[in-house]
């Protein structure tokens, strides 16, 4: 069974987005601060399409973080907004190249065709639910791990249920004082972790652990709820 | 000057108690889990009046958070509880012989006469504010750092004033999914943190930071309020 894992920038109050997030700032206020540690940075530069770029131990852990990826399941939030039908025109935040270069399952209550962009990225719209989203992303990633993107409700919910093999938290060195938490989750008690590694640098710190035990909390674990 | 600085475990969620902290269970439900990583050591058994213990890098870590400390300072809620004037009979949760063998300066409305115990703790309280009691703590330390014990609302106060050196958090591999937050204060996005150290065990991550800059936020740092 291929992994699934999860890799999130977290301020060192436990925020990944700043407050107010929207169209016009999808990382909130003030949360480009958590990202300083990537931009910059070779395979962010490659993703993007850019050349150039430092290498360095950052660099490798973003890069790492990729490497054994064979699809993707993200909340509605983070394809391209809010609650709500969508223009069947509307292809997301991502522009017409996404990042990703691999097959990424959208949590929605919105039936939708699958959305085919440049690159090798395809958008498929799961309607019933993270377990459901999960089978799929696995059969799409042949063997290679399953990454959680985001949000956080979503990340919340794969591990309620029980389902998150690994995970890795960039802790940034920045207080957003007010913003979306990674973790807030009263179920989240249930759930023991082992540290696997940890690796530092001026910029972040890497903490990466695997999840030894999980007893999902009553009426958490069973439920398939889409978060959007 | 001497540096004023905190040494604090917390939940990777954030939590530094669990829920529902009282007098039967000071560290709230679940909060024990935080402090794995310290019981056992060889300087926790030594604080306490006991020897043996093991020696590691978590035990140096531990011991050097004490070493450079020559005053404490705490919220009323960790000498002995909540809100409201207190029986002058009352010596607080640590018993006869605090571990803590030096000058503590505890933050509270209720004035009181010292409290002389055994093994070099005195309580002397402290009715004017954060920055006297920095100041009384600072004097009492002749040329030795001050310590912020807690708890949290504390801490967050002396942080928004601008006033805390460094830091230290220790990272507990532990959700708690509720309790009582370390940072959980809008104001904290004024601090500009830098990463000093990181060190890793099976058990914890320890990383500390100092503060490089403060902007206080309005209505923030120059209050003088104490907490409870």
């Amino acid at each position: 069974m291929t992994k699934l894992k999860f890799d999130i920038t977290m301020s060192l109050d436990g925020f990944i987005a700043g407050p107010n997030p929207g169209p016009d700032a999808p990382l909130g206020e003030g949360g480009e601060r958590l990202h300083q540690w990537v931009f910059g940075l070779k395979s962010f530069e490659q993703r993007h399409g850019r050349g150039g770029g430092k290498t360095n131990r950052d660099d490798e852990i973003a890069e790492e973080s990729l490497a054994d990826t064979g699809a993707v399941i993200m909340g509605r939030g983070m394809f391209g907004g809010g609650p709500g039908p969508w223009h069947e025109s509307w292809e997301g935040w991502w522009g017409e190249e996404p990042p990703f270069g691999m097959p990424v399952f959208v949590l929605t209550h919105h039936a939708r065709e699958p959305l085919v962009m440049k690159g090798g990225t395809t958008f498929t719209f799961v309607t019933e639910g993270i377990e459901s989203a999960l089978e799929q992303a696995r059969a799409a990633a042949v063997g290679q791990g399953v990454a959680i993107a985001g949000g956080g409700r979503v990340v919340q919910q794969y591990l309620d249920a029980g389902l998150v093999d690994e995970f890795q938290v960039h802790v940034a060195p920045v207080l957003l004082g007010d913003g979306v938490r990674l973790f807030d989750q009263p179920g989240a008690d249930q759930i023991e972790l082992e540290v696997v590694r940890v690796v530092e640098s001026e910029a972040v710190t890497h903490l990466r652990y695997s999840v030894v035990r999980v007893a999902p909390s009553a009426g958490s674990g069973a439920t398939v709820e889409d978060p959007n």
